[in-house]
């Protein structure tokens, strides 16, 4: 289902679109942003859509008044979860879980620009977008554990090691400890440490949206595909898929640039 | 099958068992505290009996006199293998893996403490704890090689790389060279260096004891269950894992608490 | 089907073979050593009859006149590429794909040798190598995304991410930008930067070439093959593997040595 990006006027969080960059602002600033049940159905239905929005070349995915996100809110959320029967408690994790495979399934890369507060849901937001700056002031805590939770929210115990390492991870998820920006960085979470998380990271998405895209929606495919196959089977995966890319016309189009002593200029087909 | 830690008391390693936190202390200092095959079996045995000991809520394995484990003894091991047929080979080969699978198993977050000589098997007890705790001297080879080996040794290929990565792990496992702790930090493959191990160790332990507990089994099992499968999958058992912790007690412990603005002292149920 | 490396005189780079190790050059200094459609497909048949060329104990993979590789040639295989059909592409990548299979397959170590341009397919040889030892001035880019292609090329989006994690692997393969040799070595792709990459490399594969053999051909097999199986499978696999090494006389030989309490001596059965 697809969605006019010019239009779209989402109820729970603020969306912007320009130049094929569509930027999502979690919009609650007095609370750090805080995820509702509502704020998550909507998220995770945006992000399927974009599957067939093909206007939105990149997303950028930040929170308002200085911090990212403070994960689902403890009233809104954890109070009610505690008053739920078993089906509603699979129901609400399923629907949680739903809005990772849709940030992971949408072709288009989303870069998270991250400041202050990244905790809880806000963590698990920041890992399974693509590409991720943050503020040297940014915390970032996977803190489960604090409210008597397991690590494996929202896909943390699967994603969170293939970023940074299964040791370091580990911690994180035992301890619900905050993670510096430093560190983050050190660790391969952060691709950059940043002032201006916001503008660098529309900037990067621009480049992005510029493509050449089909190439960009295999490679973010490709990368959760191939993981957990054997080499031999990732090989014939990209044979497959970069084959396919060669038949684009934007491949012809850098060719033809580069024997003209030009930048190419991709189109996206 | 359970056995009561407060009077528990193996034959080839120290156990000492407070407030929730067991000890182990691999105990032949004068020899850097090698492996025998009676201490390996003993180990594995006490392992896989922890998935009944309740009352065990974490665990620190450490050695005596200022080193780890200088690995399989070499008069005691190395020298009886070379005159062993392939069913002695095999027998001996699947039981120290069964120690690191006893290791994974337990249900119990197990914290390495280390210092000095850290090699060969020693190097794989490090490996196969969930955090590592070093000090700066802790001297770490994985040095199978060196006795004409392969690095092949008790999942070291596997579990290896997921910590520090592939090309860092291929180094190691092929020349058998001593990983410096500095190293092994700025890898992940340490969570910490100290001047304190044990104390550091043993206080970390006694955090992860106060529990929640069954959402710390659940962490451990769902970061070793989830590395090699799709994304969707990770978050299909995510999403079943944590509706269970969910109903824990735990959970409603820890809401409560912050709605008291307390402190949650978790139970273990 | 095996060769004689001491005779072997490839068309298409630069063949040294001396106590054990074979130097495999690339070289086309002037055009900074692009491989072509007959240098990608004499690599691969050679990499592959490497499995049964015994006198070969490593390999050292370097580039001529302080470039390593600028990849797939712009003008020889870009340019033909855009006037083929499906059929053609896939056979293509297919070629190029089992380039990297046969370096993995081969059960042979080979150490990476890098100075200067290391781009596009020059940069999958260092990546599909099993250690890579770079100058300061190596300059790393997996620039598929510049020429319109996916970062899903010969193996990119498996191998990467698990030598430098996932949000690292996404940031090169999304964005085609230049690695620097310190951030390279920093994220573990390089194991070692040196001012002297080629003697360094061939000191480390004389070292591998000394044995053990059959170990190291075990640790490389194992290294991929447990990266996506569960732990316990990986564990009952090494344990048929290194009980298999134990049958080797290098392993008997390395405990003699030892009693002895000299330095063993490795033939390689």
């Amino acid at each position: 289902m697809s969605f006019d990006p010019a239009s779209y006027s989402p109820t729970h969080f603020l969306w912007d679109f320009a130049d094929g960059v569509a930027t999502i602002t979690l919009n609650r600033p007095e609370r750090k942003n805080p995820l509702t049940f509502e704020s998550y159905d909507e998220l995770r239905k945006t992000f399927w859509s974009l599957d067939e929005t093909y206007a939105v070349k990149a997303v950028v995915l930040t929170g308002a008044g200085g911090n990212f996100c403070s994960g689902g809110d403890v009233h809104e959320i954890i109070g009610p979860l505690t008053k739920m029967d078993s089906n509603g408690l699979l129901e609400f994790t399923r629907m949680t879980g739903d809005l990772v495979r849709a940030m992971r399934a949408c072709p288009q890369p989303i870069v998270a620009a991250v400041e202050g507060v990244c905790a809880g849901a806000g963590a698990i937001l920041a890992m399974a977008s693509d590409l991720r700056i943050a503020a040297p002031t940014a915390k970032t805590a996977f803190l489960f554990t604090r409210v008597g939770l397991s690590g494996a929210d929202m896909g943390a115990c699967a994603i969170l090691p293939r970023i940074i390492g299964h040791g370091r991870a580990a911690e994180l998820l035992f301890t619900g400890r905050n993670m510096t920006a430093d560190e983050g960085f050190a660790w391969g979470f952060w691709n950059r440490l940043s002032d201006s998380v916001l503008a660098d990271a529309q900037a990067l998405a621009s480049d992005l949206a510029a493509g050449p895209n089909v190439a960009h929606a295999v490679t973010k495919k490709q990368l959760d595909a191939e993981w957990h196959v054997p080499v031999e089977k990732a090989l014939q995966m990209e044979a497959e898929a970069q084959a396919l890319c060669m038949e684009t016309k934007d491949f012809h189009r850098a060719y033809e640039a580069f024997a003209a002593k030009q930048k190419p200029v991709f189109q996206g087909d």
